[in-house]
């Protein structure tokens, strides 16, 4: 099918960023990064207008490791400002690598990243269960240590023989600095903006009486994707992964590649447990619930696999 | 005098973030952060629209710093990337304390930091001769080495008794990501963004044929903000600093805090040598550069005399 709807929320994997194994060098996320703008100047090129969001997994991670081992010399900075420094990493090579592949193909068009916070609810029943790991792995020694001292909760990975703090992941409720997001996008009569925005899920932060309360956790970038998309009145949602469709029996007898499907029926496959919670769940869960909320399409897709589903060839289509 | 203009770019000294001989731990940097923001929401209710700019030289340098010390496990980023990482670190900051002091006043407002990159020339003769010292110190078969290795130029640096490495300091030409903070400033019938832009001067790219290349380098932030005023058409130009005037013959006989005076006589003082190269000189080149490329106005005081300075007591206005 192709695609009427002119302007896109696109959501970048982990992946698209840094491949699994591969060492966290400038190189080689300037590599992937270039490799996934190649495909979204072409998008920009076919006339969309974009908003990006991506994951920041292995970047925050490298953040928190890095305040982790040089805490006697430089004060390490909480969770939620690493995923500030973050935001701006990422944000910052997907700007200067869009910037120059649009540039290549003959566009002149701004790319700005903002640094954007994710509210969640306070009562969120995810702080009374962390599941997500994150940062640095510890000795036993060291793991008692940190609970006492910061009153984190830690786990033991037995992959890994260490323990590692584990935070919880909260839903995400609204995109604090939507109007702004919506102004470079939508705002003026020039050519809008492609803005990057809420890098990582968000920096998530809580209602406090009257303040903005920033805290450590992680929001799923996907559904941080769909709020966003929510919040701006964006019609369509692109979920960018490593799959060029999604699959029912997927490495199973009977896999089969979905092409068109509706909410109805999509909602069907995820109640008979077809997309795996480490992987696809939560993206056909953030499309259940954009589509649910005012969304008109969802396509899932690989980056390489972009344009071709975008011309009506491939990639995965969810549809009211 | 009153101020007449309701808009203005204000430019934060590092003081404002960090004070000299300070800690950096996270809890000095949101005292003072939140101190600054106090009179920045103060100026808002005024009726004031503000883009803010500011420095970035302590924080850059932790994170230079965090970058060396776990460079075995980490892949260390280059200088670009980091004062990426920084603005999203201090925009945050910013970004939440002024939330939270506009809340507390009985304003919502959006405060959005937006990633922005400076252009600067590729034949800058500052890149013939780096005199910015950044990160870390450095023993003498270290700086040897990086500078074999990385191609860096290193400098003795009596004081401290270590090497130190030293980026060239161009002049900022654009800024790039102009349209789109002129967009969340002006844009739209609703309120405008408080917009936070050019942090620490900006990161410094180059144009390379057809792309834009990002470099290691610093650009003074006073000047950037400069450029940042006269891109976005702000007539009025604000540099915080740690003095609530700008004085002739400061800290010697016949000392003088200056209240208003002309683009003309602000010249004359700045040819007979008052403003210091490392304090008020740069500030009042930017003051003298702003005027002469089409600005109206320009206030230099420190952030307590800020109000009281726009009600008309105090500070030192330079004019046309």
């Amino acid at each position: 099918m192709m695609s009427d709807l002119k302007t896109a929320v696109v959501a970048i994997g982990g992946n698209a960023l840094l491949r699994a194994g591969e060492e966290p060098t400038i190189e080689n996320q300037i590599k992937n990064v270039r490799e996934t703008a190649k495909y979204l100047a072409q998008m920009v090129k076919m006339g969309y207008d974009i908003v990006i969001t991506h994951g920041n997994g292995p970047q925050v991670g490298n953040l928190l490791l890095q305040n982790e081992i040089s805490k006697e010399t430089v004060p390490p900075m909480p969770m939620d400002v690493c995923v500030a420094e973050s935001q701006g990493q990422i944000g910052y090579l997907l700007q200067q690598m869009l910037t120059n592949q649009l540039r290549f193909i003959g566009i002149e068009r701004e790319v700005a990243p903002i640094i954007t916070r994710v509210l969640v609810r306070e009562d969120d029943p995810a702080f009374k269960n962390p599941t997500k790991p994150i940062g640095p792995y510890y000795s036993k020694d060291e793991a008692e240590r940190l609970m006492e001292e910061n009153g984190w909760q830690m786990k033991f990975d037995e992959a890994r023989g260490g323990y590692r703090r584990v935070v919880p992941s909260p839903e995400p409720i609204d995109i604090v600095e939507k109007k702004s997001i919506k102004r470079m996008v939508f705002g003026g009569d020039e050519q809008s903006t492609i803005v990057v925005a809420s890098g990582g899920g968000g920096i998530p932060v809580v209602n406090q009486g009257e303040r903005l309360f920033g805290i450590d956790a992680v929001i799923d970038k996907d559904l941080a994707g769909c709020v966003l998309a929510s919040s701006i009145d964006e019609k369509f949602f692109i979920i960018l992964t490593d799959v060029p469709s999604v699959y029912i029996n997927f490495r199973k007898e009977g896999e089969k590649a979905l092409e068109s499907v509706t909410l109805e029926e999509i909602k069907k496959y995820q109640a008979e447990g077809h997309f795996a919670a480490g992987s696809m769940g939560p993206k056909i869960k953030a499309a259940v619930r954009f589509l649910e909320n005012g969304g008109e399409k969802v396509l899932i897709t690989s980056p390489e696999n972009l344009i071709d589903s975008l011309n009506g060839y491939g990639g995965t289509y969810i549809l009211q």
